[in-house]
């Protein structure tokens, strides 16, 4: 089945025409405009959207955890249906190959299908029990109970880099509806019309499965003013936002200022410091060579353009570390660039490999070439020791690419140091073998205190989506590291906990009734016990 | 055992003499101040009691829950060994009756013993398995878990209005020290005498249990000059307050502007609306008399200086509605006031009863009587209709003491509307029988997005002490709604997911090894169970 693309934001399932101007997507393999128009609300009309997620709130949270779960289930299943349409548009919008976008929808309904199963199971209610005990002394205790209850009204702004995963049905957006809060999807310039596909289905889904209109809507606009606008508004509730760090903490600010501060998931900046041990690079298993192909691959995937590309890379002096360096030297020579998101995004590149460039102490250890069509710049690999890096915060800052800094250390002392200097990261990775177990253990207090996930003898780019996943981690990495992007805790972003305390039976919600109807399993005076 | 108080700050076991000037208590019933003199430490000395806190959080975070929990459990014991003499300076500072004081202490060592039992049953750690699945297709998933790690020094700043079960070794340290975060409280000015007895303990406590000394400090100075400074501090975590409106915006105003933010967690403005229903008000059971009656007394206690103090009660129009305010001005007259907690607080009462004594619709329905010595204003119930509540913010200002104001409603539908335009709240109470059935469930949606905790057919001051508790709720009772200050589920606020990925079993912390030592109930692929 093929749908048509509008230009037009979808409020409350109803097409709206912006009176605010227009925008269109790029090609970035080319530079040239893609039809059709993309017309931008203005901010009475942006309004709307959350108008109608207030209006359906209530209706929305009073779902059945059967029909909400079905409802997940259905977006999962309409953007299947439709997978090579989006995928074809989403490739002309990023430039990203087919096989990448291919699997991107595998895991955006992947991600959605987990949540419609949390809903199901639903240990995100939180569900605790603390019976009365009349005849306590020196007072009795009266009952109190407990569940969480959805925020209300979310807004999410989507990544340019996961046009799928990441945006109008992502993540922030499937554990929203999951969650029993109404969302409304600023869409993102650079795939508009990536998003509109997505938007319909999300739109046809909730008609089909009954949910309020207001459960979802789609705007187009500018985000320094419809954006901002959104997010003042009184009736949002939460926001969700992957981007850039700047956009990020513009967002934040906002966030923070409202007269009715709201909680801001911002996930921002990381280079996802990678760590190469002694053993592992002597090892006669992967050893440097292999390291070093690994390594390249991770950095060039997807361009570089991955929350978790590998920026920094820790490498020990010596020869095993050299052999390393030299492996990357030749993994990377000749290597063409790939297509960039957008020619913005490949403008920064530029900038930023120039700063990098630009410091006397760095050297550039090998650069590929660039690749066929637009924006497509040579991926490139830098090194300079610890010191360096200790000194020169340029290092540090992101540069969104296949960009990389190859950091030499003498002795694990000096690199736990430079792991605590660093700013807060998504990811760690080590590398190590059995020999290497003592500096891994002494890495690994270091490692938790500065990342959402610590990975072994892999490479960060690769999110699983599961329950045990935390995309996430200290500030800049994100606004919140109490919480994930990615993964089934993610539900909990969107829920706040209420006491019912006396409450009487015939009032009381399903999860903290006595009989449990929806099986779920609770806390009882302190104790966790399946469907009692 | 008696213990000499000193007048000094403690910073990580050591008693330190502040060079910055000096405060001393005041004995609010008669505005004389208390021995001995406190030194207020500059801001060099303060910063030692992060940089300790700092130092600590390794080793402390490391321990095993066996001891962290008896360091929990000696803080209690010797906090309770020297009830009598805590309880003796408390009222001097405080002004509040020996039984509400002793009650105190009773709380603040449950809570402690609480969160002792929390640490031994280790649900916290959230622990969570996505076991591999190498033959998964389209591919292999690798082995990820997940726990929860603690965020790192934790600044607490207690309340003047519960010297004990709020402050030094309240509820923020409970729950920060059980989650393995080192703790500096700045100690409030109001009970500077009560804190440091209670701050001698808990240093008792960990000398005694081998905790790294840093591990608490206590720190006397001005909450605008060393408060702002430790709130600011880069080795600071997140911060615990409990407090007025304006101190806790000033302080979250400072934790979202540092170079890196930090969770603030305020709990600061409620009152706590109270909704009669007509059944309730012509019950043969309580009815209107008893509940007057329990309004007065709820309304009076503690000098009505509890967080959760009923400030507004909804009363049906009619006769029923008519023979309760009839009750409410009789229980009240010739009611003598309690002495409040300080001569500035006794102030800020009697502007606010001033500010809405002012307002042309509103009436005053009763006031007792100034009580004996200073500081012991008559406490006041005002009235007025739903249209001036809705019209006039003054009527929704909390005003921290012995005042409340009537509002006198016609029909649920604009009792809902008012309900859902009042500011976000700590607590709301229904009183209801069967008949108000309908009524209360039309009601429940607003009041669970209006407030953290609902009760029926009681009062909401007294705050229970348990797993199922939420203290907490939407702006402004708090600055965190998904988070409660009271409960055992206050140790979130501590904590930060962390995700292991193909981490070699050797390296995994215990709360994720195969074994599980620690017998935790774990999720295995989204299914919890206990023990595996």
């Amino acid at each position: 089945m093929t749908t048509t693309l509008t230009g037009a934001s979808i409020i409350a399932g109803e097409a709206v025409e912006g009176i605010n101007g227009t925008t269109r997507a790029i090609d970035p393999s080319t530079n040239t405009p893609l039809e059709p128009e993309y017309s931008k609300l203005d901010s009475t009309q942006a309004q709307q959207a959350t108008a109608a997620a207030a209006a359906a709130f209530r209706d929305y949270r009073a779902t059945t955890p059967q029909a909400r779960a079905a409802f997940l289930d259905a977006i999962a299943a309409t953007i299947e249906g439709r997978r090579e349409q989006i995928v074809e548009r989403a490739m002309a919008e990023t430039g990203l190959p087919s096989a990448r976008l291919t699997g991107e929808v595998g895991r955006t309904v992947g991600q959605l299908r987990l949540f419609a199963g949390v809903v199901r199971e639903g240990n995100f209610h939180g569900a605790r029990i603390d019976p009365a005990l009349p005849d306590r002394s020196p007072g009795p205790r009266l009952d109190i109970r407990q569940r969480r209850v959805p925020l209300g009204p979310v807004l999410v702004f989507g990544a340019s880099n996961f046009p799928l995963a990441f945006s109008v049905a992502g993540g922030d957006t499937a554990a929203a509806l999951a969650a029993g809060c109404p969302v409304v999807v600023k869409a993102h310039n650079a795939h508009p019309g990536t998003g509109e596909l997505v938007g319909q289905a999300i739109t046809e889904a909730a008609a089909e499965s009954g949910m309020p209109a207001g459960v979802f809507s789609l705007v187009y606009g500018s985000g320094a003013e419809i954006g901002q606008q959104l997010a003042s508004d009184p009736v949002i509730s939460a926001i969700g936002f992957t981007g850039s760090r700047s956009g990020g903490l513009a967002l934040a600010d906002t966030a923070a200022s409202r007269e009715v501060p709201i909680p801001m998931y911002a996930e921002m900046s990381s280079i996802n410091p990678v760590i190469l041990l002694d053993g592992a690079l002597s090892s006669e298993g992967v050893g440097a060579q292999g390291l070093a192909e690994q390594f390249v691959g991770s950095l060039t995937g997807s361009s570089g353009q991955l929350c978790t590309a590998p920026g920094l890379v820790f490498v020990p002096e010596g020869e095993d570390g050299d052999a390393f360096v030299t492996a990357v030297e030749s993994g990377l020579e000749g290597r063409p660039g790939q297509t960039m998101l957008t020619p913005g995004i490949a403008d920064a590149f530029a900038q930023g490999v120039s700063a990098v460039e630009d410091q006397q102490a760095v050297a550039t250890v090998a650069r590929g070439v660039a690749g066929e069509g637009e924006n497509a710049p040579a991926p490139v690999v830098f090194s300079a020791d610890l010191a360096e890096l200790r000194s020169n915060s340029v290092l540090s800052d992101e540069v969104f690419g296949s960009a990389s800094v190859i950091i030499r250390y003498s002795d694990i002392g000096s690199l736990s140091e430079a792991l605590d200097e660093l700013e807060g990261q998504l990811t760690v990775t080590v590398h190590a073998v059995d020999a290497d177990t003592p500096a891994a253990e002494a890495l690994l207090p270091t490692l938790e205190d500065l990342a959402g996930r610590i990975l072994f003898n892999g490479w960060p780019t690769g999110v699983e989506v599961g329950h045990a996943m935390v995309h996430g981690g200290p500030f800049p990495a994100t606004t919140a590291p109490a919480t994930t992007s990615v993964g089934s805790l993610a539900i909990e972003r969107f829920l706040r906990p209420v006491a019912y305390q006396a409450v009487p039976a015939v009032l009381m919600p399903e999860p903290l009734q006595d009989a449990n109807p929806w099986s779920l399993v609770r806390q009882n005076d302190g104790v966790i016990a399946k469907g009692q």
